[in-house]
């Protein structure tokens, strides 16, 4: 493994532009590559370089692996990351990215293709010892699932063996449901990922979901950065990380720490990775979920709390670099929590809300970090991941933490397009989330959703709410504060 | 001492912004005041409550003392916020606001009038054991100075014994100098403090300027957040200050940390306070230079190095709060840069350059914090300080942090008005800042003015540039970074 000196991102968004800013750091030259929806996106004005890869259907840009790896050839870049999403977990893309002689910013393929497979992982790592949610091994008929819903209980949740993202999942409580929710299941499966196995687990309806950031170098040395919180989900995504997570105890974070790093350790696991599990509130067991062979989402909350730049050290291993601490050596500071903000409409089933921003403020100041991928007057294209921006804030402890993040929401101010920064505020307010008692099922709360606000006033409005006070006697009280006003959260 | 539920913040541009943020986070109200030129200031925009003060001129808005005090007083405000600047080190406007049963966010008065009266301090300080800069106790005539000249040994500087921010200050090298350089600062000294007194110092041709910030509370206990490097000055105005020092031995450091201390136990200093030092670089001998009695322009890299909230830290121990964790207890953790972006032109003398700010992308990701009181579209008033915002970076160590602070400045992006941030990039870039072997006077060097940019283009300028590069054949390598050429920072 040489060093990297050139180096293309095989995605758009806020993930390329914030992989672009470790590299200009790292002195290494970026490549951009984009579709016609992302001519004039943030993350391709950011780098370098920058090659146009096709129509904006995914399928025709940023999942055309043949086509990137042409440009990474030809660019003379030395190494392609995939960030999350797309071609990030695909094993056959990062084959072809070393096949070519380039570096691959990621595990191993053979890793990828073990991990990928649900079924498969859950029997290697049960194999291993590692606690996985008790239910099915192998794809089931209405006979297998029913004999192991009873021999582990009803509820049980079916889900597509091939897939992932929520997709395809129905809880059964009873037998009736579970018949039902196979045959529902099996027909989403086959739409939406060509593969119409299923299977089922235990169904946990008071459980957190806790992750653990690893990465491993190529010299076969695993640790662990802690773990994440992110339970508070919308149809299986996340919408609010945080790290620590603030329900375990020091055993129990010990315990669920040493687990991911036996099963990173079992499977040989290089570069970044996330370990996901399950944490039944009731029983206080966890259990294996799934890796995600990429970086995550939420791994800022993970650097804010260690210091410890992740991409950074995903180009280290990467080019066959030692992982430069060892495991004592990270010690977490504080606390953060971060919220994504989407272009969708919370009040309307999360449907994406497309179009031109026409007026934004980020946030700003002390221990805020915004990650974006738009700018005031792009025009967020309809054909991906929603995902605006990344707003993470970083405290003393949680409570620090959380109001420094209600804080910067207060402050940030997007016009144009639906977004769901106000449910992200109502969660952060929320006594459930205050005490660290939510669970998965914390948004399916319909209070939430009631008057619930998805758009900022344009910035003259504003103003123009600012020049109507300027009447009043010089030196009274102009009783308007117009951010505060408009945007209805700190009434009073 | 009660608790603070509605704070006025005596200040405008990017500290009152500053002060805000964190008064929100507590939960307390906010009330700013603004002059005619301030009335759509960010600062205002950001508070619950706003005042009008009155004309631009300070002497009419932020250094009317009545005024301000009475705003504070008829809004119901229970505690009053200087900043820095105007009228913080006013010990009479402190005695004003006590006296009208409202919290001050300082130092006691009495130790604003014993730290302000320079040559009171020296002889204060030096009475305490502190060592101070050899040179006069009293104000000087040429016959008192040329006899310390030559006791001390030439060169000295020349200072004005009532004023500050480098106005009247001149280095003699011998005594026909010495006898020219005190009528001249006399001169200046009269017109801009009104006092025509002047004292000689020793003048140390290779100096660093290192300053510990230091915290009393009521009860008598004072503590230390280490110390801070900014010997990068024009004009003796600090333009990139660092924390911690990257010059000291450990040695060095906690001798310099512990004079501090026991200077500010010596004169009971209360709230936060900036002790400043000189450190000649020959002898490695450090001398007491003034206190600012004051929250600091560039507290941010020690909030970034301890992870403590210093105008938290303000508000606690103005409540009579005691100080909320022993010496021991706060660690340094990693290294913050500061810059400090102005509106002037660093190619004609550091010329203000107000005006309207007609294109801002005000940079952000990882380890950046932004500091700012300007936005798109705002009116750079010529009355104040030019000051537009700080942009501070935080690394594992100085390098990670130098070089984050280099990518955050070439994504920042102003035009309109003039800025000195292609000043700054030279100066990361210097091998005397990277070797740390910069002293007060790096930027005496006209190489760093030789063909320096002092605006960014407007965005539309960047478009088409990009639309421009559009013609090529489809996946062809489009040879441009729009704003990484339009900047020419990174050039190749």
């Amino acid at each position: 493994m040489g060093e990297i000196r050139k180096l293309l991102v095989a995605n758009r968004g806020e993930i390329a532009v914030r992989i672009f800013r470790t590299a200009r750091d790292l002195g290494i030259k970026t490549v951009a590559v984009y579709s016609d929806a992302d001519k004039l996106s943030l993350h391709r004005l950011l780098a370098d370089e920058s090659y146009y890869l096709g129509p904006p259907e995914p399928a025709k840009s940023y999942l055309n692996a043949e086509r990137i790896v042409k440009i990474a050839v030809s660019a003379g870049a030395d190494a392609v990351h995939p960030g999350y999403g797309f071609l990030s977990q695909n094993p056959s893309f990062a084959r072809m990215v070393i096949e070519e002689g380039l570096i691959w910013v990621g595990p191993k393929p053979e890793t990828m293709k073990l991990v990928g497979d649900k079924l498969g992982a859950r029997k290697f790592f049960s194999s291993k010892g590692i606690p996985v949610v008790p239910g099915a091994f192998e794809a089931v008929d209405f006979n297998s699932a029913l004999s192991i819903a009873e021999e582990i209980g009803f509820p049980v949740i079916v889900k597509p063996a091939g897939g992932g993202g929520g997709i395809g999942m129905f809880v059964a409580h009873t037998p009736e449901d579970l018949e039902k929710n196979l045959e529902k299941a099996r027909q989403l499966a086959g739409s939406a990922f060509a593969r119409t196995e299923v299977y089922v687990e235990k169904y946990f309806p008071r459980a957190k979901h806790i992750e653990v950031q690893i990465l491993g170098d190529k010299r076969g040395r695993v640790v662990h950065l802690f773990e994440r919180e992110c339970s508070v989900q919308r149809r299986y995504q996340k919408v609010v990380e945080e790290a620590p997570s603030p329900s375990l105890t020091q055993e129990e974070r010990e315990k669920l720490l040493s687990a991911a790093v036996k099963a990173a350790e079992a499977c040989g696991y290089e570069n970044a990775g996330t370990f996901e599990f399950l944490f039944d509130v009731e029983s206080r067991n966890f259990y294996f979920l799934e890796v995600n062979s990429r970086i995550q989402v939420e791994h800022p909350v993970t650097e804010l709390v260690t210091g410890l730049d992740i991409v950074k050290l995903q180009l280290t291993v990467a080019e066959g670099g030692e992982i430069p601490f060892r495991q004592g050596e990270v010690q977490l500071r504080g606390h953060a929590i971060e919220a994504r903000v989407y272009a969708e409409d919370p009040s309307s089933g999360f449907i994406p809300s497309p179009g031109r921003i026409t007026y934004l403020r980020e946030p700003a100041g002390p221990w805020v970090r915004v990650d974006s991928g738009v700018y005031e007057g792009f025009e967020v294209p309809p054909f991906y991941d929603p995902l605006l921006m990344k707003v993470v804030s970083w405290g003393q402890d949680r409570e620090e933490a959380r109001t420094r993040l209600l804080r910067a929401l207060n402050e940030l101010r997007i016009s144009g397009v639906k977004h769901n920064k106000y449910l992200i505020v109502r969660v952060l307010e929320d006594a459930r989330f205050r005490d660290a008692s939510y669970t998965t099922r914390l948004l399916e709360d319909p209070a939430f959703y009631e008057n619930l606000l998805s758009e900022d006033p344009a910035p003259d409005a504003e103003r123009r709410i600012v020049q109507a006070q300027e009447g009043g006697e010089k030196g009274e009280r102009t009783r308007i504060n117009a951010w505060r006003v408009l945007a209805r959260i700190h009434p009073g």
